[in-house]
């Protein structure tokens, strides 16, 4: 097949008829071939009528039906071999290598749903049997378990144009919840959408699936993405984005008359916490580290540490000498997109012009177009306090250090931090104590909490949340990384009093599938 | 203690400063002391503040001192014997029987969220230990526990003005997940208020917990209630109520900062459907039975069966005939309020007066005042389908029987109805697989599933789900009775390669609660 300029809809390829988008290689800042014609109104109908149709029968796959499913969608990715690999890398500016570790990525994402898929433990099956003798009022029988919630949009990423996009986390978690899948592709990477929505296409054919299990549409914001979140038939919406992006959708959502949940991931700055004993006993390293994480991907990381913590004195000035001489030797990188480099270089420009921010050291120039030159600014614990600017994201390879007269005005800097996706402790054992005294308010501040690591690596796996309070997600109650993101797309309905013939598999008396259920409010397994 | 006309705060009596609430006894139209002057935005910060404060303790309560603690409250809820049932009969006009009955379920209900607790399962702990070896990467020690989203604003029903009012299920499943607490009180019922507050003051009391951890407040629904909702220190709202309320308490919620989840249970007729051979073969006893569940509570019930769906023909005559004189002499019964009295009356002339609804039958005439009346109509489907106000809740003994031409009206009847808290199904073995095609629609539709019973009746257990679609609630992914509605008031917090030290029990190695982990991808027990 290879690039049409195609958008996807019930196992055709469909042409759009709006304007054309195409892909820029940022490296280059070369116009790629071919262009996607945007979709219209009536694409978005034709998906969500087709989605709508395929809901009640794909939801009823069995665990295994789902699982192979799933399986196969890898498959097919890593059938396309170097020709995605080429594609992304020329789409994102993103090295080759790192595109060939996220091919990999989307793929073990997908194999480790197919994984919980199997297992059904997200059906949270719980049975409580009819107590007829029960007085004064006997018991009937009540039985839970948890259904998909309906077709779900899901709008992918810029970063990572594989694991957080057309086939990543957010239509593996929606695809084994049993919800059909409409993907707006992000327009920095039509054609890598294209290839991989093929795939998907593919493997809906080859397991005999309704073809509206799966659309991939091309187009606007207000047409595609608004028209996808306020149709009726959408049920949920899962976006990774900007903080702006992720609350117009959500209004949106809000202001159906019938509301439905948006899971956006939207902005982080991701706080890190020197501590004494680590500064002193291995503040080079820790400073290696540090700008080490902060260059990954560019900073293009939701995880990237953009907010640097401690305490002044001059164990925390040698960390700073050595931040910024591996600042200063940071290769210039070049950015997703010029729309992003030029953001990036508006956020600087911000940052630069604020009296109470210091420049601490600049990385080397870019010879590119789209390059990001890494930056390091320092600032004091009041100013920061004083001044919510200080606390915007800025999307890229920068940081602010906050210097700290003592623990007590750190744990003030901590208290004052909006919501995050992650936070960092750098503590050596004799920290153990000042550190556990943060531990409480960044429990309310983030989803996931790091000792002696850098936020930048997000394991794929049942303990992962990635998510945390407001603004970093729409919805603290979840995570959109790691087996448990299944969850976000499922409610409970419950049974009472069901011939057992009426039953599906997962609920019925015998328990034909060997989960694991809670019943009598005795865990079985 | 008894009646002081106070609202409760940070352990203290403390007396409003608005106009005085006083309640009415429905039988008598008689005005009950003592006055509650309501409090004003003063109140809200100051029980905010105290929830506030409180929050970081009450949560990290071990399992067992907040099991004993929910314990605590139900023996005091007993402790008040005669004078809270005296008071709350004559605050909400219901039986005494029906009275003495929700102060056991209500208790129940808290010792069974003491059991929840107890078991830890609410805490989903996962554990991915390292693995240090693994290519290209190792993999950090991650560790996920859930944890309390902060205080919790609870607005008490009408109807039940034990169970799901100041004790009620709300209160009792946020407490549990370690939530701090602060009710507005219902205007209704605010001596039952005061009096129930008091148990709860007094075993937070008992068990030495920061005052902080419960607050009743009285007053208006602007000061109190939105004044509550709007403050960036409650992170959840607990609603039972009419749809307009609660959806003016979403938007709210949506219109802060940080925008938070509400938990409101609304609306919904609950349908009921009755196929051919169960009306053929016990027409009359379904008949009866479904009169019985209509008039229960007056018809103040959430799951009120106030929509009857069946096929014309000689059975449904009979069943009709028979329903007509089981409503005939049915007596009337005393409303909970005035006001709702009057909207009763209100949703009836509305019915009454359109063209194309019938009335079947009406109840006794009451002989005292704010006595409902029974009454059933019927129409037919094609009228039902086109009119959005046949839909419409009545809430109080009304009911709405729709005649259908075939089961494909029926089903499309079923895909008409907006969300619902319960189906149900009133079937025989013979009408099996015409039941089973409507199983799809309705398991879409409602968040339990009913087969030959009656939907008046919602147990609290394990499997419950009372809950279901908007409008029924502002929320499907969750039920607010029964011991899964814990989840509404948690979020997932991932640890990182955490020192064992800095850790809470319940995510320690060694695993010193003895809870059920997910650990390495498998359930230990």
């Amino acid at each position: 097949m290879g690039l049409t300029g195609n958008m996807l809809i019930g196992g055709q390829a469909v042409p759009g008829t709006r304007d054309a988008i195409k892909a820029i290689n940022p490296a280059t800042d070369q116009v790629l071939e071919p262009g996607y014609p945007g979709g219209s109104r009536e694409h978005v109908e034709q998906a969500c009528a087709l989605a709508w149709s395929a809901f009640d029968s794909y939801r009823e796959t069995s665990l295994q039906e789902r699982a192979a499913f799933l399986e196969s969608i890898a498959e097919q990715i890593e059938a396309l071999g170097d020709t995605l690999v080429d594609r992304a890398v020329a789409e994102s500016g993103l090295p080759r290598l790192r595109i060939q570790g996220e091919v990999g990525r989307t793929c073990f994402q997908l194999r480790t749903f197919a994984r919980t898929v199997r297992t059904g433990e997200w059906l949270d099956v719980r049975v409580d049997e009819a107590l007829p003798e029960r007085q004064p009022l006997p018991r009937p029988d009540l039985r839970q378990r948890h259904i998909a919630l309906g077709p779900v949009a899901v709008f992918g990423a810029s970063n990572f144009p594989l694991a957080f996009s057309v086939a990543g986390g957010d239509t593996a978690s929606a695809l084994a919840a049993g919800c059909p899948v409409i993907v707006k592709a992000h327009s920095a990477h039509p054609g890598t959408s294209e290839l991989v929505g093929q795939a998907i296409q593919q493997a809906v054919a080859k397991h005999g699936l309704a073809p509206g299990v799966f659309a991939l549409l091309f187009g606007s914001g207000v047409e595609i993405g608004t028209g996808l979140v306020s149709d009726p038939r959408i049920k949920a919406v899962g976006f990774t984005g900007s903080r702006s992006g992720g609350i117009a959708l959500t209004q949106v959502a809000q202001a159906r008359r019938e509301p439905i949940p948006v899971y956006a991931e939207m902005s982080s700055i991701n706080p890190v916490f020197l501590f004494e004993h680590a500064l002193l006993n291995r503040g080079a390293a820790l400073a290696e580290g540090f700008i080490a994480s902060l260059n990954q991907g560019a900073g293009q990381f939701c995880t990237n540490p953009g907010l640097v913590i401690a305490i002044k004195g001059p164990a925390l000035d040698a960390f700073l000498a050595t931040a910024r001489q591996a600042v200063e030797r940071s290769p210039a990188q070049t950015m997703l997109t010029p729309g992003i480099f030029k953001a990036y270089r508006h956020g600087l420009q911000e940052l630069a012009s604020n009296a109470d921010a210091r420049l601490v050291g600049a990385g080397l120039e870019g010879t590119g177009p789209n390059q990001c030159q890494t930056h390091l600014f320092v600032t004091c614990a009041r100013d920061f306090l004083e001044q919510p600017a200080l606390q915007a994201e800025i999307f890229g390879s920068a940081s602010l250090l906050v210097e700290c007269d003592d623990i007590a005005q750190a744990r003030q800097v901590a208290e004052h931090l909006e919501g995050q996706l992650t936070a960092t402790l750098h503590l050596d054992e004799a920290d153990t104590e000042t550190a556990r005294t943060l531990l409480a308010t960044l429990e309310r501040k983030a989803g996931r909490i790091l000792v002696n690591g850098w936020p930048t690596g997000v394991e794929v796996c049942d303990a992962m949340v990635h998510g945390g309070p407001f603004p970093a997600t729409s919805d603290a109650r979840s995570t959109s990384v790691g087996t448990a993101a299944i969850a976000r797309f499922l409610r409970p309905v419950c049974y009472q009093n069901f011939p057992d013939t009426l039953l599906q598999p997962a609920i019925q008396q015998a328990n034909p599938l060997g989960l694991c259920r809670l019943v009598n409010g005795q865990r079985e397994t």
